[in-house]
C-alpha cells in the first residue's frame, strides 16, 4: 500500500439544504467520472443570500483518489 | 453590473441546534437593517461547551452586500 | 475569573452521520476523562469516500479547558 | 499623531478594464461617505468569466481611516 | 445566551507608551460609540520609527459586540 | 441553480505586458478546451527578471467552471 | 543534544495587567507541573472588554519542553 | 516563452523510504500520461504510523506542466 | 471505524543526520509511552548551526492516535 | 545549475501610475546595486489614498538573485 | 513622495524586560547603521523559559527603510 | 544573552542529490561570508523536473545570525 500515488482535485458542490449536503453532492457528482474517491476536505465554506435567507450552500472541497496502474 | 461595489461586514451567529443553523440566525439577524445582502463565507467554527455537550455553535461569518447608489 | 489559565487539546472525532455530530462525538469523548471544557473551535473538517459517498466526517478541533487549582 | 485611532472597512470594487481600476472604483465609491480615508491594503483578486475572458475583474479591499473626534 | 448575533469591526489603535496601551486606545474610542463591546483580538502589531526609536505603536484588532434587538 | 457542482483547476498565465493581461492569456487559453468557464482568483503574482526589468509576469490562478450533465 | 525529543503544549493564560503578563501566568502555570520548559511562542493575543475597558488580556501559547528519558 | 500557460496539478507520493522518494515516485507516476513537467512544490508532508515506526511517508505536491498549443 | 475518537500532540525531534531521521527519533520516543500511534504530519522543519553546518535537524510534528475505550 | 545559492530579499516600490508599475520601480532601483536579479514574487499590494482616490500603489516584492562565486 | 523605494529586513531583538522593550532593542540596534528606519511589523513572539520563567523574549521583526538615491 | 539582536536572510539552496543537500549548500554558501550562524528554517521545498525526473531540489531557507557588536 505505502507506495501509491493519488491525484487531488479540487470541485465545489451547492445545496440548499445544509453544509453536508453540498459535500455530498460534490462527492456524488465527482463519483459519476471517477473511481475510487478515496477522501475529502474542506477548503472554504461559502453561500448565496436570496431574500435575507441562505439560498444555497456552496462548499469548496479537496477530494483525493488512487491513481491506477 | 460589472462596476458594482460591495460592502463585507463580519459577524458570529450563534445556535444550539447546529452550525448551519448558526449562520442563518447570522444572516436573518443582518437582513433585518441592511438589503440585498448576497453571500456569505464562514471564516471560523467554534462554540462553548456545558456540561460535557455542545452549548451552542458560534460560526464567524463574513456577509457581502451591494452598496446602492 | 481574570487569571485563569486553560489548557487547549486537539482531537479528531468522526461521524457517518455529519460534521456536526463529529463535533458532538469528539467532545463527549473528551468529557469522560476531562472536566471543565469550556469551549472548541473547528481546525479542518474532512473525511473518507466508500463507494461514491460519505464514509464518515472527521472534524479537527481544539478543545480548551481550564487548569483546576 | 501617535494616539490615533482607525477604523478599517472591508469592499469589493469591480471593473470591466483591470485589477488597479477595480480598485479605484472601490476607494471612489467608500469616499463618497466617508471622509479622510487614508490607506488600502489588497486581501483578493476574482473576478467573473463570460464567454472565454474577464467579464469583470473583482477586488476585495481594506480600507483604513481616521475616526474624527 | 445561545442565539445571540454579534458584530465585529476592525479597527487600529496607536499609542507612544506601549502595544498593550493602543490596544487600550482603540477600544476606549470604540467603546464611545457602541455599547456591549465583548472581546477583541489582535490582528497585527507594528509601528513608526521616527529617529531609530519606537515613535508610537500600532495594533489592529478586531472587536466583537453583540447586536441588541 | 443550487445544485450545481463545479470543478476548479489551477493554471499558470505570463505576459510581457503586466499582470491583468497573464491572467487574461491563462484564460483565453483554458477556454479553447473548457466550456461554460464561470470564475477565477488570483493565487499569486510572480514573474521572471531579465537584465533587470520585468521579463515577464507570471499569475497562478485558480479557474472554476461548471461540471455539465 | 542532538538527539533530544520536545514536546509541545497549548496553554492560554490571562491577566487583568497586560500581555506579557497573561504570558507570565500561564507559564508560571504550567512550570507547577512540568519540568524543563524550554520554550514558548504566542499563538494569538485577544481578551474580554468589560465595560468600555480591556477586563482582562487572554495569550494563546505554546510551550516547549524537553521529554526526560 | 513568456507568453506560455501552465497547469498545476495535485498529487500525492508515497514512499517507505523517506520524504524525498515520495516525491520521486509521485513524479515518476505523473510523468507517465503528462509530458513536460516542469517544476514541483510541497505542499505537506505527513505519513503512517505502523508499530510504532513510520509505515510510509506521504508527500502531497503541486506539479506544474506547460499547456502544449 | 466511523466513530472512533483521535487525538493529536505536537513532538519535535532531533537528529544529527537528516530531517527524516528527526521524524523518526520523535515518533519512536511517543511510541515509547502511547499505544496505536496512526499518523503524523510535518508542521515545520528547522534546525541548529554549527561552526558553519548543520549541527542538527529539528523537526516539528503533530502525531495521532486512537483513544482507546 | 542544480547547485546554485540563491539570495531573497524584501522590498517595497510605490508608484502614482498602477501596481505594476510599482513592481517596475522596485526591481528597478534594487538592479541598480545587485547584479543577477532572477525573479521575484509579490507579498502584498497596498497603497495610501490622498482626497478620495489612490494616491500611489505599494507593492511589498521578494526578489531573488545568484550568490556568485 | 509616492516614487520611493523601500527595503525591509528582518531581525530579532530579546529583552529579559517585556516583548515591547524587545522590539525597541531590535530596532536601537538596527539604526546603529541603518538611517531613515520608518516602520516595523511584528512577525512571532516567542521566547525561552528559565526555572519556570520568562528567561527573555524574543519578538521577530519586519523593519522596513527607504533606500536613500 | 537575553539582550542579543539578531539578522534573518532568507537563500535557496539547490541540490540534485535531495532536499536536506539543498539546505546543506545553502548553509555553506551564507557561512563563507557571514560569521555565528546560528539557526535555520525551512520555509518552502521545491525543484524542477528534467525529462520525468526530479532535476535538482530548491529550498527556500530563512538563516538567522547574531549581530556583532
Amino acid at each position: 500500500m505505502s507506495e501509491h500515488v493519488y491525484k487531488v482535485i479540487e470541485v465545489v458542490g451547492s445545496s440548499t439544504e445544509g453544509s453536508d449536503k453540498a459535500i455530498e453532492n460534490a462527492i456524488a457528482k465527482a463519483a459519476k467520472t471517477i473511481h475510487h474517491l478515496d477522501w475529502f476536505q474542506v477548503v472554504e465554506t461559502r453561500g448565496h443570500i436570496v431574500a435575507g435567507k441562505v439560498g444555497h450552500y456552496q462548499v469548496v472541497l479537496k477530494i483525493g483518489f488512487r491513481i491506477d496502474d
